[in-house]
């Protein structure tokens, strides 16, 4: 990458509207606008003060080209840390590339996609993760990705990270003073201490991996399976749940055999419901490719709706599901069972059922702690209880403004690898491995930890990084 | 309209992009604007000085909803003639409608669409021509188009009017003096003169209601017909011009029997195409309707592509064309006889021909004094020069900066009321009817002129034109 180009592009979202930002940023920022840019008071950009704007107009050879308002930005003091020039000009399409067309010929070059946050990465304005929680941000529709990725972008991951980084530099600055006096048996560092602050920065790395899931969730939506068997309405619960006719609703066992899901917004977290095939034995190949897939969502979602036809309900000496006509399916149950931490027993069709059974079954249940909610989806009864045990579940509302949380694939990675280094660091101090092995570790934790804020970065990681924003950003 | 209101709206295409700008204007707007806003250097926005841009926080309570850049412009000089502030966010949906719900919350209302615009209209900012010009210059798509809205935003059509409606105001005052004076049989104006003024007034008034069909067809297209004989090459020629395969092309004669049209800009010129059903005598009811709806198209058309398969050409005793196996078909070849000074004789598939009979052709039609090309769409010879020609018939290079031509047809309307008036002026001016009635024609043709720039108007025609801009305009 060339740095010291001038790069330019639109950066308002692509189309006609009311004003189009065209964003300029290098050195030759001022010199390239005044080319084009000819201001009301006649003053060049050049002169203007940081931080002010200037209406004009934009000329192609005494050709108007639009009235616009100019931004001036003055290196360092900028998104970039660059000479920045922004040009609000009309939102038409035509006026758009007009521009953009001009200031190719006068000396820019189009930035690429997310060229200009990595020139702030470059000039030191941000540290890598912060850029990447820019495009987080931008990406984020609902609330609690809207969270995360304002916490990262402020720092909050760099932060923590920061305080890890200084600590394990202490402690290599320590061991390798040892290597420098090893033929003098001195200790500087006391093994105990060490291992001691190793296991806690091994259990602080291991909190951040494993927030992934959380954050992931959060990013890409909530996994909720929905499962029962057959009939029960599950496919209804979805309908209802997206507020759309997406699943098809028959009173056919076994109608659906696909998994489908789709994601939808509740009170500012996104959920991915997940609707399953009915459980049940079945002689229908298709239909047993079906469940086992169902069987594999249920594994992987982290909220499980079971849904159970209350209608159907017939209490007998064990405790369980008796369907009529349909032999009982422990299997299924088993299912639910296993999974109660992560379980919502849905109680359906209650408007079928008078009180007296709805106590009944309450009581046969009394033992399982996971959430019942008893609810008729075609009558709209109790269904807002049910969304409320859904966001309990989903435990979002304990993430505190500061929790630091990774919602990174690549963050995840990284920590998993520092994880793995300084877990090698302890068990060398125990086993006493010569102290160079175990410097050599730390070293590679820091690597890996550096990775994540940029402190570490190669072409190909930056490529990546930035190949996934929007041009213009 | 409740103009003290403080409006606010999303000015940038909808959307997801690097940046979003939400505009704040009205006079609470600093007041609203310092709720939500933290600036990093901890300054209220009522304190910044106008045309500054300050960095900072959009908060609710205390949580963070963007980092952002806030422009502040004073009224009057501000694009409304009100307090603006541009909140400048990142793109992300979710952050451009949560600042949008805070600002709401906080004491701003939806801006209607247009309704910026308005309010620069209603502050003086603008004239009503002006402000519809800046709708205009946004759904702008060729350069010409682009032009003809500029030169109208920037006052062209308003000054040529403020002098007609100046020059007509000393006329009435004159006029009217006389009127004062009725007992005393006293002349103040000079027949012979208010005749000439008169005149004058109508000739330039006739001049820019006629602008209207170029202004029109600039901003909408020029339309072209392409007309011509069955399987001569038509609809092949209309997708080479549109570069797309919109019409179906194939050997049956009389293929195309709807009118198939389409836009594309040439050299910054929109263009209009339409394809016609080729012209025959036809037993077929269907293809009847079809060249009916052809003669018509070419009747309304200001450039007319006679397409001639040069092929089939055999020179006969009579000019004409004479097609192999058909008989001559005089009616079509009227068409383009009657219509020579809008016609482009295209001799098409000149690759089946030698140069031989091309200099027949030639001398035969050297009578006919419209352009012809000689061209090959399948192997496509000589297609630039056909571009040239109707680039050239289009006559738009000859529109220059400063010409004024109008483009809107309610300024075409109230044109034409004005001159209805003055012509009845210059009548009764003639046959000397009284002096009160002409005054009253005068007023009237006053009246049209004003609704044109705005200095009349009613909340009905404010709500026609405002209603078609786009929101946060």
């Amino acid at each position: 990458m060339i740095q010291n180009d001038t790069i330019c592009a639109i950066s308002t979202p692509a189309g006609v509207g009311g004003i189009a930002v065209i964003r300029v940023s290098g050195e030759n920022a001022f010199e390239i606008c005044d080319k084009i840019f000819v201001a009301a008071n006649g003053n060049k950009i050049s002169d203007f003060q940081a931080n002010t704007i200037h209406f004009g107009k934009i000329e192609n050879q005494k050709n108007i080209i639009d009235e616009v308002l100019v931004s001036v930005f003055h290196a360092p003091h900028s998104f970039t840390g660059e000479n920045i020039v922004e040009i609000s000009a009309h939102g038409s399409l035509f006026v758009q590339q007009e521009i953009l067309k001009l200031l190719l010929q006068n000396g820019c070059r189009l930035a690429q996609a997310g060229e200009f946050t990595q020139h702030a990465f470059l000039n030191g304005k941000m540290d890598l993760a912060q850029a990447e929680a820019v495009a987080d941000l931008i990406a984020s529709t609902s609330a609690a990705a809207h969270r995360l990725a304002m916490n990262q972008m402020r720092g909050g991951i760099s932060c923590e990270l920061q305080n890890l980084r200084s600590e394990l530099l202490d402690f290599v600055s320590l061991i390798e003073l040892e290597l420098d006096f090893s033929e003098e048996d001195v200790e500087f560092a006391d093994k105990k201490n060490l291992i001691d602050l190793s296991e806690k920065i091994c259990q602080k790395l291991s909190a951040l991996t494993n927030s992934f899931d959380l954050g992931n969730a959060v990013k890409n939506g909530i996994p909720v399976a929905i499962t029962g068997e057959t009939n029960v309405g599950k496919s209804s619960l979805l309908n209802f749940l997206l507020n759309e006719e997406k699943a098809i609703v028959s009173d056919i066992h076994g109608t659906t055999r696909d998994i489908i899901e789709d994601c939808v917004n509740i009170q500012g977290v996104m959920f991915r419901f997940i609707d399953t095939a009915g459980i049940r034995s079945t002689e229908n190949e298709i239909e047993k490719i079906g469940i086992e897939r169902a069987l594999h969502q249920i594994e992987k979602a982290q909220i499980v709706l079971y849904v159970v036809d209350s209608s159907l309900f017939r209490p007998q000496g064990e405790i369980g599901f008796c369907l009529q006509g349909i032999s009982p399916f422990p299997s299924a149950f088993q299912v639910s069972r296993n999974d109660s931490n992560k379980t919502i027993l849905v109680f359906n069709k209650i408007d079928l059922v008078d009180n007296n059974k709805i106590q009944i079954i309450n009581e046969l249940y009394k033992d399982f702690d996971c959430p019942k909610v008893f609810i008729s989806i075609k009558e709209r009864i109790n269904t807002e209880k049910l969304l409320d045990e859904i966001l309990k579940a989903a435990n979002i509302s304990q993430l505190s403004e500061n929790d630091v949380i990774i919602t990174n694939i690549r963050h995840r990675d990284a920590l998993q690898k520092s994880l793995d280094a300084i877990e090698r660091v302890i068990s060398g101090l125990q086993s006493g491995i010569p102290t160079d092995f175990i410097s050599q570790d730390i070293r590679e934790c820091l690597h890996f930890l550096g990775e994540i804020t940029g402190e570490i970065s190669t072409d190909e990681i930056l490529g990546n990084i930035f190949g996934k924003f929007c041009i213009g950003k």
